[in-house]
């Protein structure tokens, strides 16, 4: 049907999300929308990149509510499958971007990656839109996605959108909802570390231990707070940065009581000036 | 420039080998010029294919003998690439079959079906034809491209076609040009045991490990040969079988002197009868 719309000449746009969408999901929609004569929405809460003991049977189902933010939003197209119909008995291939895959993320949950990649491959030869479009807020996963789509010459165009946050900074999640009200409120300590980031670079600190080390203060000031990660990386490679002298990511991941959430800071080095950098909160 | 052949509504037809072609490569040639209206070659000699003590250096490079080959068997378009195009610096992402890769072919040649299945995933990214043509010789091969096919919702269709022979049984091998002519002569001995398996089964034996017995004889009786595996395995799951109750592949793969060879029998089960089968050798 979609593959009908590509030789139609239709340009088509491709979200792909698990369902629980909130105004993040709608601004790719919405860009998508900007882009595209045809825009395809699926909605699959994919079991293959949730881990044993994670959040797969918790995990908010809306789905009717969706379907109607999608239909406000001007969607065509909305591919719900269900498990048994992605992966049915005898499913035995699997996508796996090699390194890339096993840090930061991939080492608190492994094999998550590995189903990232392998459900999104599925979905753009299903969809075969021109461009998808990814949040940065999962960065990682968006570097993983572009390394997969140049190594297998797919022929989408991957398309990385910004944050979406609340008012006080918050970055959205189909996860926030797991959060009680003190929880809500120190979930905010990830936005703070990476606003302190942001001001030690712009104060002229490059040094990255020095700067994972004033993430590390914040962090540690909210009690209902566990550190899993709160590191300096080079945008590309994902490989930890001695100094941030290239663009670069601050990268986060918290238990806020027992819900992770993730969250980061785009560094970008401006062309002009080696020693100027620009920030994407 | 296939792409735009497909917006065209073309029949794209795609032979992906690795060069030094033969009489079975132009056979799939013919099949696939029978079926479309577009039909694109490719020759690659995938080093991710080959193990680290394997024949990729020797491998036989026939570029020159092959394009005229194929501009005679009138291919519309033969692709090249460099190893460095299929795999610039940074290339991360591989495709993998899991459980199947892992036996027989894959328990000799670790990692090689890794790097078929994303090979040939890539070529058919680049390519997008409707149809790919495989030999059987390849039964292995075969069957995990056509599970990868499956499993990741590829817009292309398997074709499997026939084994080509010499006329005294040898199948055709690009890895035939190795053999000494008293290796030639040995070689026979895969062919025997295969023909070996079919009168044995047409004379009623089923079990498994008796037919096993008996190419493992035919095989034993030429002392230039080492055997791999000889096994009865099931058409789709190539799992050994007890008794050949089903279609099945009689699979032999053995050394000839340093030159490593495989060839199989298809054992068809014939629908109208449960204890009646026809054999493609």
């Amino acid at each position: 049907m979609v593959c009908q719309a590509r030789t139609e000449n239709h340009v088509i746009g491709f979200v792909p999300t698990m369902g629980a969408l909130h105004a993040g999901h709608l601004a790719l929609v919405k860009r998508s929308r900007q882009d595209c004569s045809r825009v395809v929405t699926s909605i699959f809460l994919n079991p293959k990149q949730f881990g044993p003991g994670e959040d797969l049977a918790k995990y908010p189902r809306t789905l009717e509510a969706d379907a109607d933010k999608l239909a406000g939003a001007n969607v065509d197209i909305l591919f719900h499958p269900d498990a048994t119909e992605m992966y049915p008995p005898g499913f035995a291939t699997y996508v796996h971007v090699q390194g890339l895959s096993e840090r930061l993320e991939g080492r608190t949950r492994p094999g998550h990656f590995q189903g990232v990649t392998t459900v999104v491959l599925k979905l753009l030869e299903i969809v075969q839109p021109h461009y998808a479009y990814f949040g940065r807020k999962d960065a990682q996963q968006v570097k993983l996605i572009e390394r997969m789509v140049t190594d297998l010459n797919l022929n989408t165009e991957v398309v990385v959108c910004p944050i979406v946050r609340e008012a006080d900074g918050l970055a959205l999640s189909s996860r926030n909802v797991y959060l009680s009200s003190g929880e809500r409120s120190a979930a905010l300590v990830l936005h703070r570390a990476l606003n302190k980031v942001r001001e030690e670079i712009a104060a002229g600190v490059r040094d990255a231990l020095q700067l994972q080390d004033a993430m590390q203060r914040v962090l540690a000031s909210e009690p209902l707070a566990r550190v899993d990660y709160a590191e300096i990386v080079d945008v590309e490679t994902f490989e930890p940065v001695i100094r941030v002298q290239r663009s670069s990511f601050a990268l986060i991941a918290a238990y806020i009581g027992k819900t992770r959430l993730i969250d980061n800071l785009l560094i970008e080095a401006v062309a002009e000036d080696p020693d100027k950098f620009s920030f994407q909160l």
